[in-house]
């Protein structure tokens, strides 16, 4: 019986990397969509976001049963209530390529980025794409330094956001303000992106060592 | 024993409607900062912040030891799981009137609501305060038409959304770039504001039918 409940654990750290993979592979199709204006992946995006919500409530249901079956003890007990959390956060990442996958549904067939901001977006895509890399191996290796190079990569993210906003708001925009609100909310989606795998690498920290979790604002 | 388990019960959803009356007075204060320009409020929103994550943190402590201690039946599970996911919904509002906070010091002295936004922003600072009181209403009283009508609240918080980027989009609009950047975002967290609310709702039906958590997604 605990063997198989050890496999069960097991099983939802299985779900939860494949997850990780999922949500790097539709964020980078996004940004690829974005900046391609190409709508049929953009829609793949869209589509395939479901499969990540089934693995979600598969994880949740998983966790569930584990926890009222099986009486886990203290340190077991952190590691499925934060796989409940870990799960929801990874779901949410998956939401937020979905929203740049519809920003470029919604401007076809015209592309929503300005010639001056494509290399903004192109380094938020590879930086988004190192952050679920960083996420997938801490959890697969249950390794802290690999949850603080996440945490690190962050940091990047937080710089191209702030990039993004200062051509916006040079004297040379020529782009007005359709071109400027769009940016700003594509802008923001990758930006909570990276906010979303820092906590869940912030979790993953949580049930390695024991010490509370800290979860602590990102910074503006 | 049973007795002081079902008044540890009881404490947390104490606990959880006393963080949605903080939540909404947050966002109260700081949509009447954001329209009068007045940075004392606006950094009495940010400092006060600090009591929502403390009670946050108390929520999914005294929820943690109840799981591990009291083998709770699959019910009570379930209500103390979802009042882990509950609160941190809470924090997270918490975190979006602190955002808006944040915006109104980032400008001061100067205003960041265009005289023709006064309107849709007064609004959504309205919608804001219903949603709450909606929530906190269903969540004391375990009502499912509470909850049903939190999320037709969200609906007219998509409304004053999508009419925020109509009015900013419209050619009589004389502010320019950074005015707009500054409004698509605050737009945005009274928009994710009631979404969180949404969230919330839905898991207070979870936990009184019973049936399955139903996330879905929020409509663009």
């Amino acid at each position: 019986m605990r063997e198989s409940y050890h496999e069960s654990l097991h099983e939802i750290d299985t779900l939860m990397i494949e997850m990780t993979r999922l949500v790097g592979r539709a964020m980078s199709h996004a940004t690829q969509a974005l900046l391609d204006a190409d709508l049929q992946s953009a829609e793949k995006v869209i589509a395939e976001d479901e499969h990540l919500d089934a693995i979600n409530a598969e994880v949740d249901e998983r966790a569930f049963q584990l926890v009222a079956r099986q009486q886990p003890v203290a340190g077991e007990l952190r590691r499925l209530l934060s796989a409940l959390r870990i799960s929801s956060s990874l779901e949410r990442m998956g939401d937020l390529a979905v929203h740049v996958a519809k920003t470029t549904r919604l401007r076809y067939p015209d592309s929503v980025v300005p010639v001056e901001l494509r290399g903004v977006v192109s380094d938020m895509g590879a930086i988004a794409q190192r952050i679920v890399h960083q996420t997938g191996a801490a959890m697969s290796s249950h390794s802290l330094e690999q949850a603080q190079r996440a945490v690190e990569t962050d940091v990047q993210m937080d710089r191209l956001h702030r990039e993004m906003f200062n051509i916006m708001l040079s004297p040379t925009w020529t782009h007005g303000v359709e071109a400027a609100v769009d940016m700003t909310l594509v802008s923001r989606f990758y930006e909570r992106f990276a906010d979303h795998a820092v906590t869940v690498n912030k979790r993953i920290v949580h049930v390695v060592t024991g010490e509370p979790y800290v979860g602590g604002k990102t910074p503006e």
